[in-house]
This record gives C-alpha cells, structure tokens and sequence, in this order.
C-alpha cells in the first residue's frame, strides 16, 4: 500500500522533501550478495544536480547509509535499511495555501489536510527518486551477476529525438556504454541538442518534456504471472511511482494500435539452438511474461511543473484565484535525472521477479 | 500475486478458456449493495461475440452465476463469487507444440511446461475478460451510486481516429450515451468506418489494433496513494492485466513529453465554489492522487496475434522452424470487445481507491 | 484480506453456510501436480457428518467439482477454484435478530448490518471449514510428494486425554495411522472414551471442547521468515481462521512458562549425519524458522455455541433481554470434524512457505 | 513478507543486534495525529535493561529518531521512519559456528549461510523488540484519544502467578496503574515473588518463562474480518513475531477446552443501552471479530534460551558434537520486558483494525 512495492522482494521508501532524510527498506533480498558502495555512489552521482544549468541549483550530497542488511560488505539476508540526509534546503520558498499547478500541492492537501509536509512537495517530491535510485541500485548490482543488464536513456527531450536501443539484440557492452555516458543518450551529437533545449526552456523561465527508454537483456523466458501480476503490470505500477511519469508502454506501444496483426506479430525462429523471435514489436512480453528477448519501455516524463513564468491558481485559505510566481529551485527538465531512478526501479522489479521463480 | 488484485476491496480471477467454467471472487465489498442482475448481463451481452463478422464465430452465453455474497437482491459482505461456464469449446483447434506469434503461447511454455492448458490460450485467454467484466460490473452498480460515471470507447482503430471525451466537462449524459451505444464510439459515421476497417482486416485474415479511451466523472479529489500506490500505478497494473493491452497513458500522455511547463500545466481557478483546473492536460491525476477533474486513460490495443495468414513458428518439440496455420476462431479486433472489461476494470480501481478513503 | 491467506500461493475462500455454494482459489500452485480426487473425496469424508450421534444431522455430500487448474489430473499452473454445494438447508431454523451466544451473530451484525446472512451463521459458519479441507487438501497430497507428512489428531475432549503424537521421532507410518482411523485419536481406548464425552454432552443438550494436537515430519530446516512471517505467525494466521479456535501453540507452548531455561533448552547433537535435538520443547521451530525436527502444534476448541438449552440473549430489534432456544442441527463437539480442516490448512500454510523457498 | 504486517496502515521492521541502527517505517498512519515524544521515551525506558540484576547488564539509550512522517509535532500522513541506534555491542562474545540451543542460530544458518548476522542473534535478537516497541508506542497515542485503552502485565513468572485484569469490565485506571507500576503486574507483593523467581534463575545462571496478559477495552463491536482477517489471527500474527512467544490464547483460551458449551456461551444483557455479555470466557471476540466487550489475550514466554550453565551443541563447521558456554550479557527473563512490545504490538494491531473500518 502507498509508499511499498513488490513481491518477494520488497522496496518501503519513506521520507520528505524538507525533513532529516529519506530512505528506503529493502526486504527479502537474498544473503551473501556482494554490495559495491562506491558503484552504488557512482549511479548516486548520476542522478544528482550538475552545475551547467541544466538541474536545480539544490546541492545534495546524497551520500548512502547503510544501517542494517550487510555485513563485511555482503547482504546478510535480513531487511536492507538506507537512509540519505535531506540537505540545503530552503522551506521558506514553499507556500501552504497556494497549491502549485500540475504539482501534488492540491490533491495532497485534499487528502490530508493541513499536516501535510507541503514543502518541496513532501512526499510526493521528485527527490524520494533518490531513495528509490539508491534501493534499485543494489537490486542492479545483483542482477547483473545473474547476467541481467538494464539500462536506460533519454530518447527524446522536446521536440528533439535519439536513436533507440537496437530492439532484437543490443549488446551489454552498447547498453553499459549508454549507461555510464556524460548525458545518457546514446547518439552525442543528438545528446548535445538535447541539452540545448533544456538550456533554453531554462532561460526562458520554463521547462521541458521527455521520452525515457528502458531497454533489459539477459533475462530468462517466462518471468512473471498471469493477468494482473503480468510484467508489464508490475513494470508500470512502479514506475508511475516515480514523479511526473504520465504514459508507460512496451514494445511498439501505441504504435500497435494502429498496426495490422501481420505487422505486429513476431514471428519465431530458432538461433543457435535457442528460440528468438525475428522481430521485437511486443518489447520481450507476451502475456505478461517475458519471452527471452530484449524488455523495452518507454516512458513520458512531463515538463517539470515548477516554471518561473506567473500562473494562475487559487488560495486554498481565502478560495479566491490568485497569480502565483514559483520561486524554489528546480530542474528545467525531470526526464534527465529520472534516467537513474528509472533503471534501479527496472532493476528492482526485475529482480523481484527473479526472486519468485527461484533465480537467485 | 498473479490473478489477483486490490487492496481492501480484491479480485481473484480464475479459469482456463476450455475449462469447465470461469469465475471471479470480490473480497471485500460493503454489505447492502443493490445488485441489479439484469444489468449485469447487458454489460456482459456487449462484451460477447456478435454475428456481424467484427467477431469470433465462438457462442458464450456469458450468462453469471452468483455463488455467494449476495442475498435477496443486496450484498452481504461476504466475498461475492462468481462463475461464468465455458462452452463451445473446439480444443482441437489448436496445437501444444507450435506457440502462436504474439500470444502468451511460447513463455508460457517456458514458465510451465508441458501440462499448461494450451488449449485457446488457457489462463491466458481473452475469454477472462468476460470475468473481469462481471466482477467490475458489480463494481460500476455500486459506483454510480456513489455518484462516479465511468465510460470507455474505441478512440480509434487502425488509422481511423474519432472523437475524444470533453476532457473538462463531460457529462454524464454524455458519457453513458457512448456506453449504450450499439458501437461504443463518440461519432457514429467514425464508428461505422472503424467497423469497415476490422471487417477489411479480417476479410484479408488479418487482424487489426486499436486505442481505447477510460474517462471517469464525479470521483472526489484526494484518492490514492504517495508513490506505488498512485491511482496511475494501480490503474495501469489492473489494466495490463487486460490481454493484448500495450501501453496505458493518462491525460495528454506521450505528448506531455513534447510540451512546454508553460503548455502542459493546468492552472487553477474558482468555479461554482469548487476548485478545479482550466485545463486537463494531467487526466485528472496529481502526484497519483485524484485533482477531482475528469480522469482520463488510454489504451493500446494491438491487433489480435491470432489472424488466419501463415506464419513462422518453431515446433517445441523438434526445435525446427515451421509454418503455422492458425485455425480456431477469433476477434479480428480485441479492442471492441475490450471496452466493457475496461471501464469494469476500472470500476473495480476506483471503488477499492474509494474503500481505503472510507467512501463506501 | 478477510477470507484469502498466503504468501506465494494463496487460498481464496468464500461462501455463507445457506447458499447455492461454497468453495477456495488456489492461486501459485506449481504445474504439474499430480491430483487425486479420490483421495480428496476420502478426506472429505472424514469431515463429513457421522450418523452415529457425535455430529449434526445436516446431510452435505461434500462433493468436491473443479472448475479449473486441473487437466488430465495434473495441475496446469492456473488458480485452481473448486466449488462445494450447499444442501439440506434449513434456514428457517434461525432467527435474525436475536444473537446466539458465543457465535459470531452479533458482531456480524454491528459489522455488516442487517444484510448479513445470518442464516447457518453465513460467512463464519463451521460450514466453510468443508473449503478449506478441499483445498488444502490438495496441498497435502503435494507435500506428501515433497516428503512431508502432516497429521492431526484430537488429544482431548473435554476432561479426557489421550496420547500425543511422539514429540522427538514418530514415523510417517504412525502419523498415518491416526489420520486414517476411524476416530482420529492414537488411542483406541481413549477415542471411545472421547465419544463417550461427546454422546454425553449431545444428551444433556449441551456440547463439549477439545485439544487437536498437529504434527509435521519431512520438513527441512530454514522454513520460514523472521518476525511476523515466522512459521508461528502464519500457523496462527490461518488455524485461527478455523471457527472455535481459542488458543494456538507450539511445542510445550504455555508450559514454558513455567519452565527454567536449562529444562526447555534443546540441545543440538549429530545424528546420523543430521543435526537435530535431543529434546523438542520449542515444537521445531525456533525463530519462526522450522529446524528440521517435528513440528509440533496445538489448538483449543471452544465447546460447540449451539446448544439446545435455553439461553439469555437481547433481541436486536426490540433491545430487551430474552430467552433463546436454538433449534437448527448441530455438532455437540466441533472438534473431531475440525481435524481434518486443521490438517488441511496446516498443510496449505507448510506448501506456502515451502514454496517461498523455491522447494516445489 | 517476513519483517512487515499490516494491512491499511503497515509496520516495516529493520535492523540486527550488532549494525549501525534498528529502526521501523509506519506506513498508512493518519495525517493530524499528535505525538508525544515525551510519552514515547518513557514506553521505551520500560523496555531498557535495569541495574537490579533482572535484566541484560547491555546498555542501550534506545532513543527514538524519527527521520520523517512528523512536521510540528503532527503526523503528515508520509511514511513515519525511525531509528534506533544500537549501542555496547560485544561482538566477539558470539561464535558463528555454535549454535546456541533454543535460540534462532541454527535454522538461521541454514536459512541464509554463512553471511547471517550471527552477532546478538541478528535480526532474530530480542532487540528488535525495541524498533517495535517504539512503532507500537506511536499507535497507542493515537489509539489512546479514540477511546481505547492496551494494557499488558506479567501474570506469572515460573510458578508465581499475580492476578489477572478483570475480564468483565476493568477500568481504564486500573489499566494505566499496571502499565506505569515499576513492574507490570496488578499485585505489587506477587511482583516482588516474581522479581525474586528471576533473580533466582539469574542466580544459578538459568533463565525462566512467564506468561504475558493483555488487555484492550474501549473497542467497538465489529472490528475484524472474517476467517483469516480475523482479530486473533492478526493479533496472533503480529505476537509471534516477538522472540520467545510460544503460545498465543484469547478469553479462557486452553480452559475452554474441557468446558461445556453451557459454561464457556456468554450470555447476552442489554446494560445501559448497550449490547453486552455477563461473561466473557471468549475475550472480547467471536467469529474473528470484536464484541466490544474487554479484548483478553495471553501469551506464553519461554524462558530466555542464553544461560550461563553449559550446554550440548553441534560445531557447524566440523559437524562435531561439543560443549558450549554462553558469554553475552542476557536478560535472565524477556518476559519482564516484552511487557511494552508487547502491548506495543497489540497497539499496532488494533490501530489498523480501526483504520480499515474508518476508525480514524
């Protein structure tokens, strides 16, 4: 409920914006995993503000503590609790009675009441994804001794669009590449623009949208359950937990829709005694299982809603309409820094399911 | 886990396309719900099989049976169990060794093995929709009761597009026209020519996909989770669970990732004394809570994987490839008959979102 | 929530002792089980109602139909959902508004109003233990495969006692014997005395309690998880969910109160290759993790609430004190036809956490 | 799964004996709710070791951190996170290869390998009982001004039994009077017999077991769920995951057993314009569900496994029979404190029971 996903394994993430820390609680790993704490801080790194104006001027060290589940740096099998201190951060910016548009502000104040940490967004901010990335990022450290890779990118921000990972047979070695580059597109060039518009919604007191691919290999045919525990269900119900995700799809998504089933079907084959599929349009999952083939999911992320530009909205305290300039400081775009987040949730949901076919 | 879904009020599907019967418990209802019966089976009739050629030749009466929870006409509190019976069944139509392009067929193989019921698909089947639309029609009585419309429709099938929902103020009226309509679609010159369009795809043995739109009215602001438990996440995990479903997006979805802050956001403003937004760009969600406007969700629906054309296939059994002929007798578009189990399905999300605010 | 119990595999009951049926969804079985619905009948038969005095007169032939998970006898993956019919129903031996004393008949009613179905107690009957019989005890017939027996017995009823089932090493073939007498006590001479207890009360209009004592063999150490999903935990989760339990416990349970440290401690010492206990006062289970040594565990049942004496209750309607003379048919003692529900659901509890460890 | 319980609102446990922190995450508390920080400390100091020679000579401050979910001294409805950092620890007097009888080394071991957190028991110490001690405590504040009022004493410590809470209708004064008495139990001149039985066993370098009543009056009639959500099996649950439960009863619990149901039936009274019983040999439940009536649970301790006289174990490594002596420093009776977890934990139960009724 809430703030918990998964199965087997399972992620409690808690914390607020403004308040100690955040964290998260990771149950059921299994023990004697080796835990790399300075890979761990590097994937951290990739998702904390940089200094060229592309993310919020917030500085946050986002160091990982470790209180329990590891010992002599391996997973003792018992739950794995992280916390990450809440640093520079500046309340006075936040306003309680003047919900900012397209921010959780209204409905939270709705569903709560006046309690609610309405600052920085409480616990509907976007920086609860730190938690979620330090959680994944042991889950990817795991996975990927199982030969499971996950990566993700920037497939488009704006008007402007990337190449997509190979959808039949991307290597790990093209995926790592991606995963570990400077801006995590894989085309520089397009990377470069990509910045650019970012650069330029920012100097224009606004923000900016995005695609997030997410692209998974090495994984086993028939991950997963029927009906409502299908991967994609558990894919897109922990993903919609990350802040500003509005569409999630696999494969071809809605390209499908307008798609004849002699297009659409992928044809079987047998290649070096294993059997693939000629093409990749349904991502890897057929009825909710996966099928051996590459995992791929795209995700919008909607511009950041926190804008410099005057907006309209209501005092909740006098129910009169009201003009409101956003001060705080925010990202002019969430897709970038989501990257992270985006892929150690992948890895967690992956490695649940793992978990409850036995893999581990 | 797997067939199962909800939080305080749950759902437990079950059964196999060529077994005895399908069925559904819902755990969890209020006691002294009305159930209108008759209701009940006009919902299931607009799911069935037509005889127009947009359908499968295959006869369901659909007819259910409620084994428990229900008494004199009211609910008792008790889980409410229901069973549909299987009937018309030609198991000889189909093939244990040779997985069908795009269905469950092949991982489902490979998750387990050789006694899964192969035999239409088994727990795999579209035919499962008929029980999650009888359970999420007792969910829609209960519903509108409560004062919350829920309408879905085909939005478009393969190149043809028709009309969306108001996405600030549509009416209820409105909203239900489209549920009753013989073909459930805004527009009916739109609707005539997507029924041209599925009846080109089969007379070619083809198939076709399609989008189908979920609008809901008259939901409370305030329903959901932080995170996880997000009304997106909870709506998209009960809805891929649909078969054939590829990509669930809420509001303006994808195309929020190409839009501006400044475009994308939805300000406030007073209207009638209540607070709502001059725009609805986000669907009726903030931060995974509902804002209280018209929630908005769509669908991809791929083209049914069964089309009558010959496909490449491997035999399980020797591991050569092969040509498969796909006899048995299918929709050569699931996205019309989707629609009732759609907006049941919803229907089903929204009243256990309602239950855990104590709504009910 | 409320009627449904389980980790991996999950046991969905429903149904109300006075309509059309009954019946479980047994969801996360593995394939491939094999499913001997004689030896099902056979268990069924063993809670039956006995025509010799001991047990109410109600008829139900208990007959077991599957709608699903099951194809040419083995289990194909999907939830298995069996039904039971109710019959011989006399609902007009009961009356809404005056609670029976000690039945579950007011609460309910504070809890779910006068929609409840009072009749035969509805949800709480004794009735339902028939449900849990069927499905668990197809989990039997699976553990049996796995090496593991469970059996149960009564160990008292009333001021009469009989031999508990050998703490340290009974043998599969002793277990057996009891689970297959036609009392299920070990003692011959004990059980008839046990009957005596129960014709004695059924004369006096009045009815008895009883101990039933289980014991699991074959199970391998490490079941289970800590602190809450601990093998007591979920033992007492789901023994608890029978009517007329009152207290749960494991080994010496409450003598160990009593008890110093150095006479309750078991020590470890090298057997045959095993590590084991030279004594087992802790029940195998220490920490909530089974140990590998019998798993020993004990419930009291309350006497049956029905009796034919006159009693004091109030009438809801009017809110004046009463006399109650409850007609209807019932058991003077419910725990001889408990056991076979206990063994059953101790066995759905042991498949559970053995299939949590990827054991199936 | 294993560290977590709840169903509306959640408790997350974390932590082993010998890590940097323990620590809980309540999930699904109410935004609004006063806490008393102060009150908090002062549950927590009941459960801290003494400097009597009743308890561990172990020294932890066990102050409580909330790390989020309270702004202002109010609950904000996120997440409630806390730790407690673990002090004094004595690692090297814990052999990793020496399971210590009774205790949850061994099924611990072959549960998760060599990379178990053997130190102090792990995740399986009684420490963690503090972690509970201190989630529970919040609940209580919170049950507390909703009317309700959990008491829990030690009724018997080895053979000295003290006097049980008035089963009919014990008053809230009487209540607190056990719950802040310098030892928790009814009879001031039984509880220094009691103290003297643990300094005894203390004495001999021995341990000894008690028996722990709880007490809840202030419940409405109707809480629960049928069959597996039902008061005593979640109670039950949540009980057994504090160490060294053995047995869990309500009402006459085992006594029930060898009564008639005309002694064990409480009979029903209109008192003050309310529905009550005359007794309550079934402790404020039926058919899983409150009566309103006072709620009586008890529950059996065993004596605390770590004594200071020699004992027969088994070398893990060699596979040899051996002798062992327990340094560590140890409580000579965890009953005395799990009083507080105790009722801690009963707290936490019944708070989520309120909550999935709209309680709160």
């Amino acid at each position: 409920m809430s703030s918990r996903i998964g199965n087997k394994i399972t992620l409690q993430i808690f914390g607020e914006s403004h308040q100690a820390a955040i964290g998260a609680v990771l149950d059921g790993l299994p023990a004697g995993e080796a835990i790399d704490e300075e890979a761990l801080s590097a994937l951290m790194a990739r998702r904390a503000a940089k200094s060229d104006g592309t993310t919020t001027a917030r500085k946050e060290s986002d160091s990982v503590q470790i209180l329990s589940g590891v010992r002599n740096g391996f997973t003792t099998g018992a739950p794995l609790a992280l916390t990450i201190a809440n640093a520079d951060v500046r309340s006075a910016d936040y306003q309680p009675t003047l919900p900012r548009p397209s921010h959780a502000d209204y409905p939270a104040f709705m569903r709560y009441g006046k309690h609610w940490d309405y600052r920085g967004g409480g616990q509907f901010s976007g920086r609860l994804t730190a938690a979620m990335t330090a959680a994944g990022g042991i889950c990817l450290q795991i996975l990927q001794r199982k030969g499971v890779t996950v990566a993700a990118q920037v497939l488009s921000i704006g008007a402007v669009s990337g190449k997509a990972f190979d959808a039949l047979c991307p290597t790990e070695r093209e995926l790592n590449a991606v995963n570990d580059a400077a801006f995590p597109a894989s085309d520089t060039v397009v990377a470069e623009q990509m910045l650019l518009q970012i650069k330029n919604a920012a100097a224009e007191g606004d923000s900016v949208g995005g695609v997030i691919e997410t692209c998974a290999i090495g994984l086993p045919a028939g991950l997963g359950e029927p009906l409502f525990g299908g991967v994609e269900s558990r894919l897109s119900a922990a993903l919609y937990g990350i802040p500003a995700v509005k569409a999630v799809s696999f494969g071809d998504g809605f390209a499908l829709s307008s798609m004849k089933g002699s297009e659409a079907n992928d044809a079987y084959e047998m290649k070096e005694a294993a059997v693939v599929t000629t093409t990749n349009h349904n991502g890897g999952i057929l009825g909710g299982l996966t099928t051996g083939m590459p995992l791929r999911m795209y995700l919008a992320m909607k511009p950041t809603p926190s804008i410099a530009k005057e907006q309209q909205t209501v005092d909740m305290e006098t129910g009169k309409n009201t003009a409101l300039c956003i001060k705080g400081r925010h990202d002019p775009c969430v897709a970038v820094r989501a990257v992270p987040a985006v892929r150690a949730m992948t890895a967690f949901v992956l490695l649940d399911l793992m978990s409850e076919r036995g893999l581990l």
